[in-house]
């Protein structure tokens, strides 16, 4: 073990580098507060001085006496990602997804977000797009409006309707994915400099998403009832945030459901602090039976809903939306227009529309609960066998978010396993303040080959 | 007619209204100085004078003395339109996408940028769908990898290798279209405030992206053979812009061919002033022979290629693609998987691969050809018959650039036509300096139906 105070700066020093390596970061640029990145990292305000000691000594960013520190000269214009590190060895909030996406063929991925393929509604997939070979020209051919298929958004909106929240098409728009809708809605509400909450941990990609527009991410705590309500209302106080973002139903990458007194703790917060909310729909079908959602109890008043399809239906098939006020929807496709011109593909959305209005998706989503209930139950099972222990009991999803034995730095773990060819998901990049070194998230789904066991055990006597 | 000067003023306070009602903009933000903001809208600095005093005494914006002048009030968040005008009212950059997108049905549109759906490879893209329904599972509902499709990056880097481009898949991004694949590029090169360098005319939506991006547009006038060279470098000495953004083979609006001295003289003047130049393939298809590359006389060091297939394959089935240097594609990708978990869909990628490693997209595109050529002349007679002249025979593509008769104003008549029941594309919103407001751009592909003529007739009388 490394001395536990040095790796603490080690890992500001780490934060404050991806922020100077944000996209477009000016020479003379102001980097944040001692007093600021200490409370958005959850360090103290001394470990936040000697990171910019240690990187005004490297010469990355001058002091000005009286007046911060700044970056000392232009970054990389295009580097998101950490750009001394090469990628593989960077466990930065792109790692998974990266490890993910590109995994070598033969490679195992109980660290990836999705299921496999054969998983998912083949045969609804097939007889979709024999269908769609049928259709008219214009819907093979043309862009479609702009807010996206008509009979698509209908349905969502009937969708909307069965959770308690009422939104007619015209408070709908689709989008390319999930991710792209709140990226439209980021890009629509915030402005550099601004501050995001994010669930820490939560959802590794948001990280990545937020530093490409250049906000302050705070994170809050998470509890197995969701965001804690009481730290949620002081950091609203603390920091003023622009925008919350939030899973629905099922919480990545804790399982966690949300509770109704939460629920409403943190919207009657949100309304006292004029906070815009984002609530994600993507794991929504995976859940048993409904949970208390932020949409339904605020009426859409400052809560956005957005979602896809990726996890249930297809990840090929690219297709988002958002639900929202009328007006924040008419805004939100003027910018879709001039950032993607359209960005919902009529092919997609005519694929996701024959499947979801078809009764055989219900059977799909019923079938695949159950399979993953059990999933769930023999996975957790196995990992106890290596000491490794869920933090919770999730109601549904594919997600176990577990600590690993004897404090093992997950970050370790992980790269020793993908060197034998398994991509893990090490706690780390799913907090915004780089705690949780000493969890993991394994997606039971992609976990039926038993040689991932012995390789995470060799991980972990590493 | 309004009295010139006056109407100057009033376009003048209509530009500095869009850039108030940009997503975001601060209350307290810095316009740009009087110097400045004439040049960028090639107005005198009188005008620009008499603009900002209108707006200081209506309360929008505020006068420092000695210090510029500032943002009043913070301009709605979302707006990226302007607020004040009703959509069909408002003839801005967003005009003719709004209204060809959302066009009701029975709708005539010689205004819209794309080819009607029975131009479009039918059969070809059915038989794709077919091909696609016997896919494997993984092509069917995985992610894909980050960089879209191996085997449609594979095809693109062989195509730029017929323009004389040397490029590799490692050289090949897909992204969701070919606007996004340019929005891809500003996120990772631009800051807000940046200058950007635009054709004028140029393609109108062009001007929206930017927009979103809150940087300042410079506009370079367009001559047949490209923009004109020394107006150009002289652009490039004033104001240092970031990026050039060009049509490739066929330009849009006028449909003109960049020379070869031209093309010498633009990339000459970028080297000097380190500009970047992103250079817009998506009409390449249409011309008859290539015409110089911009991207293989630089040999992609500093030119960005981007494209789709929504001009000659589908726009339903949303792919584009960046070609660029691998050190910016490497960047670009991690910027897509943050803002749009990937981006590519493979399904997408699968049908364009389809359709265009087959013989028959070949056939398409010579028989299309033929038929532009044909429908060129036919509406270019039609057209003079009212008095309405190109201002070049364009070599290929489906777009007339023309000029009114007796310097009748195009948005005027627009509106007149839009009330008619026909989508017109008036000149202004293809201008950067709003002017070319006595311009049109039609669609000799969406021109067959007569009563085109009759309600343009009565709306120039109008």
């Amino acid at each position: 073990m490394r001395d536990p105070v040095g790796s603490r700066t080690g890992a500001v020093v780490e934060a404050i580098r991806r922020r100077l390596a944000v996209p477009g970061l000016a020479a003379g640029e102001r980097l944040p507060s001692i007093r600021g990145l200490a409370a958005s990292l959850g360090v103290s305000p001394s470990t936040v001085v000697e990171a910019y000691d240690r990187l005004v000594a490297e010469g990355a960013i001058r002091a000005r006496p009286g007046a911060g520190f700044y970056a000392s000269r232009p970054a990389a214009a295009l580097a998101l990602a950490d750009a001394a590190t090469p990628a593989d060895r960077a466990i930065d909030p792109l790692w998974v997804s990266r490890q993910s996406l590109d995994a070598a063929p033969g490679m195992l991925k109980p660290g990836c977000g999705w299921l496999p393929a054969g998983w998912m509604p083949q045969a609804a997939l097939r007889r979709a797009l024999r269908d769609l070979a049928r259709a008219e020209d214009p819907l093979l051919a043309d862009y479609g409006e702009a807010r996206g298929s008509p009979a698509l958004r209908r349905l969502l909106s009937r969708r909307a309707a069965d959770d308690g929240i009422d939104a007619g098409p015209d408070h709908v728009l689709l989008t390319a994915s999930g991710t792209q809708a709140l990226d439209l809605v980021c890009r629509a509400l915030l402005r550099p400099g601004d501050t995001v909450l994010l669930d820490d941990p939560g959802y590794f990609n948001f990280q990545a998403l937020m530093r490409a527009h250049r906000v302050t991410v705070v994170g809050v705590p998470h509890t197995p009832a969701g965001p804690d309500p009481a730290r949620f209302a002081e950091i609203l106080a603390a920091h003023q945030p622009r925008l919350y973002v939030a899973n629905a139903a099922i919480h990545n990458p804790t399982g966690a459901t949300l509770s109704p007194q939460v629920a409403h703790r943190v919207l009657t917060a949100a309304a006292a602090h004029d906070l815009t909310v984002v609530e994600d729909d993507i794991f929504a079908d995976l859940e048993p039976e409904p949970s208390p959602r932020l949409a339904a109890l605020d009426g859409l008043e400052r809560v956005i809903r957005i979602g896809s399809f990726s996890k249930t239906l297809s990840a090929s098939v690219r297709c988002g939306y958002v639900v929202a006020r009328p007006d924040r929807i008419a805004a939100l496709t003027d910018l879709q227009v001039a950032t993607g011109f359209g960005g919902p593909s009529p092919v997609a959305a005519q694929l996701v529309h024959g499947i979801l209005g078809d009764g055989s998706y219900r059977r799909h989503i019923d079938a695949l609960r159950r399979r993953l209930s059990r999933a769930r139950r023999e996975v957790a099972s196995r990992l106890a066998d290596l000491g490794i222990v869920p933090w919770l009991v999730p109601r549904g999803g594919f997600s176990l978010w577990c600590r690993l034995p004897e404090g093992r730095d997950a970050a370790e773990v992980a790269r020793a396993a993908l060197a034998e060819g398994v991509v893990l998901a090490p706690g780390a990049v799913f907090s915004p303040s780089r705690s949780s070194t000493d969890f993991m998230r394994f997606n039971v789904a992609q976990m039926g080959e038993p040689r991932i066991y012995d390789v995470l055990g060799r991980a972990l006597r590493h």
